[in-house]
C-alpha cells in the first residue's frame, strides 16, 4: 500500500490535463482498495478504487473513502464520481483539498452531504492537503488563474554559468540530474523553448530518460518563423506548436511546409516595436496554452527567452540543477539587468535543495504565487 | 549530556591551535563525567573529565574513557594525558581517531596499552571518527600537509553574482546567513582577504555576530603594500599580518607606520614577472600560516584573489551562501577562465546543502583533499 500522494503520483504523465488524484477505500471489514486517475476520458480515482473492491466481491457499504481531491459532481467525459460513491453506499469521505475549479469547487462535497454521507475536508495546512496542492499545482494554476504553472529548468555551475563563451554546454550536470530533468519534463503538459536554442542545440525536447505513457506537447517561441524544416523538435513523438509574430503573408511557404510536417503555427504577436521586429506575446501564449489544457509548462530555453519570461513576471518556479564546479564567465541563467540596486533583482523563495547524483537540485518560487498555507 | 562531537565543538574558538577534543568518562558506578580541550596551555579534554570526576569525589579506577582524538603522550605545554589516564586507573579507552601528527600518531595508544589499559581505536568510517575528522579538519591538514585547511567563503545570487556591476553587494544574503558566516569565521585560526576588498569595502573581518573567546588572526594579501593606515582591518580586536611582495627599501615609511600600529608585515614575494609588479607567493603564505598554528583559514576575498587561490589549487573547500534571487551580470565568484572546454573548470564535490534562514548554505570540496574514509 502506497502513501496516498505516491499513488496520486502514478497519474503523472497519464491523467493530464486532469488532476493527479488518488482514492483509498477502507471497507467496513477492514480491507483496503485503492485507485488513481487514469488517462483523460478514463475512470477517476474513486471509480478505480470502487471497481477494485467490486472485482474482489467486497461490500462497499459503510466504507470510508479518502480522496486527495474533491470528487467531481459534474458530467464531463465520465459520470460524476460523487454518484459512484453514493451508489456504492460509502458512509464517510475524507477530502484532502477542495476542487480548485471555481465553477465546481465545493459542489462535490455538497452533493455527498446531501446524500447523507459524512464529509470531512482537511485543513489546507494538512500534509495530505499540501501534497495534493503540490501534486496538482499546474491544475490549480490553470483553474484559478487561467495560466499554466511555469517552471523554468536550468543547469549551471556554482558560478551561474550555463555554457562556456564558445557555446559548449554538454554536459555541465551529470547523468542523474539529466534523468531527473526528464522526470520533470514528464510532469509537464508542454515543454517550451525558444528559436535560439533550436538553432544552436537542435534539441528534441521529448521525454526519453524516464518512461512515460504520453509525450508532452512541444512549444516553440519563434517570432520570425525561423524554424528549420529539419529541426529535431519537429520529429515525433509529440505535437509541436510554434508561436510566431511573423507576417503571415511573408511566411506563407514556410507555414505551408511546416503544416505538411504536422506543425501547428499560431499567430501571437505582441505590440509592434519601432525599429525592431515584432515579438511573440508571451503572456498571451501562456493563456492559450492553459486553454489547451496545459497545467504545468516546463521551460528549457536560453538566457534570452528566460530573461523575457522573468522580466514579464511570467515564471512561477525555477528548477535549477547546480553542478559542483566553477566554470568562469560564459552564458548565464537569464538575461536580466544590468541592475543598479539589489532590490531590482528577481526575488525568490527556496522550496527545496536535494542532492541528485553528484549535482544539486534547487527549486525556488516567485513569492505569493501560492502561499504555503493555500 | 551532549553528544560527544557537540562537546568537542565547544572547544571551537577556544582551543586553537590545539584540536577540538572531547572526553567522556564512564565510571564503574555508572556515573558519567565529561570535558573538552581548553585554551592552548590549559588542560586537555581527558584532564577536564578526570578533574570533574575527582571534584565529585568519584573513584575513577576501572572507568572507561571515550576520547575523540588519541590522548597525547608527549610533554607540550601540559603533561601527557596518557599519564593522567594511567594514574587515574582507567581500565579501557575508546579512541575515535589516531593523532594525525605523524610524529606522535599511535604513541599515545601504545603508551596506554603498555600500562595495561585496553584500547579500542574506532574504524575511520565510524560516525564518531568522521565527526572528529571534520571537527579537526584544519588540525589534520596542518599536521599532515603543513598547510591550513583553506575554506573560501562566498555569497552570491542564484546566477552567481556577488556584487552588481556598480559594486553594490550589501546585502545579497540575509541576516541569518551573515550570522552563520561569523560562526565559520570563529572556527578559523585566521581570516584572509586581499587589498582590493580592503580598498573597496573596508571590512573589519572580525567575529561580531557570534560569541567567541578569541578573535582569529586577520591576514591581508597586499603585494604593493597599499593598505591605508586608517583601514578598519588594522583596528583591534585581533592581530593583522600583511603579506607583501613590495620592495622593502621603497616602502620603508609605510612599513614603519604600520609597525607602529601593531601590524606585522611579512615579505613573501613570488617569482618576478616581466612587465608586472611582483605578487605574493600564496603557497608560501599558506605554509607560513601553518607554521604560525593556523589550522583553518577562512578566505573572504574578491574574485581576483579567489581566482588566484583556485587556479593555484590552494583551496580545499567552498562555503557558498546562495540567496534565492537573480541579479543578472555583475562581479562573479572567482576570476577563472575564459575556458574553452568544460573539463578545464574547477571540479568539486558537494558536502552539504543546508537552508540558513531564507538562504542556502552550500559546502563543496576539491576532490581528494581528504577522502570520506580517511
Amino acid at each position: 500500500m502506497l502513501a496516498l500522494d505516491a499513488l496520486a503520483a502514478q497519474a503523472t504523465g497519464l491523467s493530464e490535463p486532469n488532476p493527479r488524484v488518488a482514492c483509498r477505500l477502507i471497507l467496513a471489514d477492514g480491507r483496503v482498495f485503492e485507485g488513481h486517475t487514469q488517462q483523460a476520458g478514463g475512470p477517476h480515482a474513486e471509480v478505480m478504487a470502487l471497481r477494485a473492491a467490486q472485482a474482489a466481491g467486497a461490500d462497499t457499504r459503510g466504507a470510508t473513502a479518502i480522496v486527495t481531491l474533491e470528487p467531481c459532481s459534474h458530467h464531463g467525459r465520465t459520470p460524476p464520481c460523487c454518484d459512484a460513491l453514493i451508489a456504492a453506499g460509502v458512509a464517510r469521505v475524507i477530502v484532502a483539498r477542495q476542487d480548485p475549479n471555481p465553477l465546481v469547487g465545493g459542489q462535490g462535497i455538497a452533493r455527498l452531504r446531501a446524500a447523507g454521507i459524512e464529509v470531512e475536508l482537511l485543513p489546507t495546512d494538512h500534509p495530505l492537503a499540501i501534497a495534493s496542492r503540490e501534486r496538482n499545482i499546474g491544475f490549480l494554476s490553470r483553474m484559478t488563474r487561467g495560466l499554466p504553472w511555469v517552471r523554468m529548468k536550468m543547469a549551471a555551475s556554482l558560478d551561474g554559468t550555463t555554457a562556456l563563451s564558445n557555446g559548449v554546454s554538454q554536459w555541465i550536470t551529470a547523468e542523474a540530474a539529466r534523468t531527473d530533468g526528464h522526470a520533470w519534463r514528464k510532469r509537464a503538459g508542454a515543454i517550451l523553448t525558444g528559436i535560439g536554442t533550436v538553432l544552436e542545440d537542435d534539441p528534441r525536447l521529448d521525454v526519453r530518460l524516464v518512461e512515460t505513457a504520453r509525450q508532452p506537447l512541444r512549444v516553440l517561441v519563434d517570432s520570425r518563423l525561423e524554424l528549420p524544416l529539419d529541426a529535431r523538435i519537429i520529429a515525433p513523438p509529440g505535437a509541436l506548436l510554434v508561436y510566431t509574430a511573423s507576417d503571415p503573408a511573408a511566411t506563407t511557404p514556410k507555414r505551408t511546409a511546416l503544416a505538411e510536417q504536422g506543425v501547428t503555427v499560431i499567430d501571437c504577436p505582441g505590440p509592434a516595436r519601432p525599429g525592431s521586429h515584432a515579438k511573440v506575446d508571451l503572456a498571451a501564449l501562456l493563456r492559450d496554452l492553459a486553454r489547451r489544457g496545459v497545467n504545468e509548462l516546463h521551460v528549457e530555453a536560453g538566457h534570452k527567452l528566460n530573461g523575457s519570461l522573468l522580466r514579464e513576471g511570467l515564471v512561477d518556479e525555477l528548477l535549477l540543477y547546480l553542478a559542483p564546479k566553477l566554470l568562469g564567465p560564459g552564458l548565464g541563467l537569464a538575461n536580466i539587468g544590468p541592475l543598479t540596486e539589489l532590490a531590482q533583482g528577481v526575488e525568490l523563495e527556496f522550496v527545496e535543495a536535494t542532492p541528485v547524483g553528484r549535482d544539486l537540485r534547487l527549486r525556488a518560487r516567485l513569492p505569493g504565487r501560492f502561499d504555503r498555507q493555500d
